[in-house]
């Protein structure tokens, strides 16, 4: 069996924000998803107001060894496993943020609730409303 | 920059179903997300109940190619820009389900909600709770 898969970079994060928020759920840091010109076509129908959801590279994280397997969250006093964190520092660093479309223009997508740094590799880019049924 | 990135698999999805809906969000279909057991202390705190991101690879989908940056998903009649689908058939064929933990025994946790096929590669795992804040 296939151990390892080699992905593309789409696109990169662009920010001028400093700082970003722990996680995107309480960010309202605005910036821009600058995607590969060749996959233009594929963002056509993003409206303002919809929001999708981002798989990027941590690309600014240390690599992962097995001292890792557990961590304690900055709001956690206890190590947790790191498969129930949304730590960086992680067997594959994937990230995944919601953010809300403002404006798709060309290659651009100007959005809010950035919580990736500038520069951060794009993977991926996917509806997010699909992901409500089940989130009672 | 660097413009490729290699992920490990983590683990397999292993299930007996012969057919799996075209979305978890109307899944019942049971099996197991069986993980390298050297990430096994990574498990520790899925709790039965818990909803978990499973990000996992369209290992069967073709290459993409640029006549797939427009799709027809099966329930419309028009096409969409394919970062408005969910079609395995993208840049990068990475999927992201969300499924419920029944029982987690040793490496192997158990979970409701399958919409990959069995063999399906594994990724990562991450806690769902926090992607319900932006969800109304």
């Amino acid at each position: 069996m296939q151990e390892e898969y080699v992905f593309r970079v789409i696109g990169y994060v662009k920010t001028e924000a400093k700082e970003v928020p722990r996680h995107w759920s309480i960010s309202e840091v605005e910036g821009y998803l600058e995607i590969n010109p060749e996959y233009q076509l594929g963002l056509r129908d993003f409206k303002k107001g919809d929001k999708i959801v981002v798989l990027f590279v941590f690309h600014q994280s240390p690599p992962f060894t097995s001292d890792k397997l557990l961590q304690k969250p900055p709001h956690r006093k206890e190590l947790r496993g790191v498969f129930s964190t949304c730590s960086p520092i992680r067997p594959n660093p994937i990230g995944l943020s919601v953010v809300e479309v403002l404006e798709v223009s060309d290659n651009k997508v100007k959005v809010k609730g950035l919580d990736m740094f500038d520069g951060s590799p794009i993977l991926d880019l996917k509806p997010f409303k699909a992901y409500q049924k089940n989130s009672t």
